[in-house]
């Protein structure tokens, strides 16, 4: 079967007439690979609205009760671009997560799709309809609406691309491609014809909010190519698999920042026996999500640990510091409320040592101090003071060979 | 099972106030009688809004799409009436029309419940849940979602009340019941305590806009008690029922208008065999509803045929009117669009002779010309002139001591 999948999200079925400029590209898509599948998500703001309103009845919404108002959203685009491609002279079918067979675990809110029963699916596909598929929602075992969490329409797509034997699946988005570094940000930066799932999962974690991390790992799983482009241009944007031509070349693919960053640090925890433990456990149970840690052995045998978080979370990680430091009599807490991380990621530093000391070299001539360095197979991070972050961004993608 | 199912109405859900509200009025029926179903409409203006979209992207939407689309505007109140339940502390669940086992025939935007399968909605009833279940809508065989037809939640509740053998269905609705005659209108309209089910289908379709007839035709079919009563108050509302102790004591229970009515009329149709047959075919057949049709032989044995129809409807009737006339040579063609209908509704009159004389005579004392007269066995219909209608109502709701 010659298929495609593609994703729209909530900015390209943001109106109707969003809707029916998509539903062009839909039925050009159909007349070039005879099968579409397409996945949306729900229009603009809909879903944010609808949370809303379910806060205000009841704090914290019963979570079943929350997953059948919020898919309610994709359901009616889904109908809507359904009509669009219709009124374009062409067959289409809207089909929501329990007629399109998407089963998930018996949880909601967040629950993974455990199975595709294509059998309705192949059957529309065969009488030669387009399908349009709600993303972010399947049922469970008692025929309860689930979602699989924000973000997940592109999770969506990747799945049924998988289950239907789709070769590539097309994620249409606002922005034309995945580059080199945020385009607003740096005048230099390049779009990227390929990136490996390894690289594009480590960009996506550090912030680039192009594609959800989930539907990376589960493109990589499946080997399915995903094509990340433009809904509003015609350009091809960038592909994400599993060989890129880029590895060969460039050590370096991307530089990304995180400006919105604090970090804790206490100086003196050498009397103090499972700080850590204690201390980043007390903080995962307040839902504080730590990202860097770094724990040192100083001069005299003084250990201290640095981490850092989400400025957002700056207070909540406060207060949770303070308490477990005074319960095991810990001295010197810092709070630094004024850095940024800074990130270089490529598949190409694998092979290639020094690709971290160059990152090093970069920052250091430009009189860049490095409070932390934290590092993966794949990636090197470093958090410095915010107000130098852009001018470290700039240097880093020069440096690298990014620049346009 | 000591049960009882409810229907609040798209201005009972219109915000998140009224929700909280009618929680409160849910939890103190889940108190009083164990079990409790609600059956919800869309919020307010929802269905509204999707409509105008559906209509601007496929002018005449795909029917299937079309309940698709409208049918989430139910789930979307099901799902925070049950929040708003769960946030005072009682058991909740919301179930949308597969769920709750509605079965419809296997034809969209207008169909019929077929069967209602209640094993799970009985399960969470004994699990000791409120049932908020979403009006309007079904599943046929192919679990495609069917919608009954605008204004079918009510029907949806008898339904339900019928299949979970309650006594008593509420509908909730923004005024506190049926009255004697419209209420803006007549000061003195009283409120009924009882009405038998053929009184409120004549009057349901004599434009009450209280009670869907379908819903009150079902109720009748099945035995259950309609309580029409407001959604804002805790008093009493109407009981629509079989054995009202209103018949023994009053022959007209109501009297309604309808202003926006006009008049056709063609004098001469003598030599013409088949004018019936070929108008109002003719009729039919450009959606022109008629109303009240009168043939008369009048003097020197010269026909004439007049009817009514609602005003939106005069331009087209006007038209085929005409049409028709010419292929067969009819002369004396007027239209009139400045009458009203005029209308007595009893039970009562049934064992009573001389109900429409009292009506004629009250008309003809004050002035008031009957252009055209309709009866069937509970209802006495006049047709007068526009500006006389109001006068027509107060005059025949004091004459048949109504007035309060």
């Amino acid at each position: 079967m010659n298929l495609i999948v593609q994703k729209y999200g909530g900015t390209s079925v943001g109106s109707v007439e969003r809707i029916q400029a998509i539903a062009k590209r839909i039925v050009e898509a159909k007349i070039k690979y005879d099968h579409v599948v397409v996945v949306v998500s729900a229009m603009g703001k809909t879903t944010d609205a609808l949370v809303k309103m379910a806060k205000d009845i009841q704090g914290t919404p019963d979570p079943r009760e929350y997953d059948a108002l919020v898919s309610t959203g994709e359901n009616v685009s889904a109908s809507l671009v359904s009509m669009a491609i219709q009124a374009l002279g062409h067959k289409a079918i809207s089909l929501n997560g329990s007629q399109a067979g998407v089963f998930t675990e018996n949880i909601y809110s967040k629950a993974k799709i455990t199975k595709v029963d294509t059998t309705r699916m192949v059957k529309e596909l065969e009488d030669g309809k387009v399908l349009i598929v709600t993303g972010f929602q399947g049922i469970n075992d008692i025929s309860d609406i689930t979602t699989i969490g924000r973000g997940g329409s592109d999770t969506s797509a990747v799945v049924l691309a998988a289950a239907l034997g789709a070769q590539e699946c097309e994620i249409f988005t606002d922005v034309d491609g995945v580059y080199t570094t945020d385009p607003r940000l740096v005048e230099k930066a390049a779009k990227l014809e390929e990136i490996s799932y390894d690289e594009m999962l480590e960009l996506a974690s550090l912030g680039a909010r192009v594609l959800h991390p989930r539907s990376v790992e589960c493109a990589k799983e499946n080997n399915i190519v995903l094509h990340v482009r433009s809904s509003f241009k015609s350009d091809e944007g960038t592909r994400v698999k599993e060989d890129c031509k880029m590895e060969a070349t460039k050590t370096v693919t991307g530089v990304t920042i995180n400006e919105a960053q604090s970090q804790v640090s206490i100086r003196d925890v050498s009397d103090t026996p499972g700080v850590a433990s204690k201390l980043f456990g007390e903080l995962a149970n307040n839902n504080v999500n730590v990202d860097m840690i770094v724990q040192s052995a100083e001069r005299d045998q003084v250990n201290s640990i640095t981490f850092t978080i989400a400025s957002d979370d700056l207070s909540e990680a406060k207060t949770v510091t303070e308490k477990v430091a005074a319960e095991l009599a810990c001295k010197g807490i810092t709070f630094d409320d004024d850095v940024a991380k800074v990130s270089i990621v490529g598949v190409g530093m694998i092979s290639r040592p020094g690709v971290a000391a160059k990152m090093f070299n970069t920052l250091g001539d430009n009189g860049i101090n490095i409070n932390l360095i934290s590092t993966s197979e794949i990636k090197v991070s470093c958090v410095i003071k915010r107000d130098k972050a852009r001018l470290a961004l700039e240097l880093l993608h020069t440096a690298f060979g990014l620049d346009q």
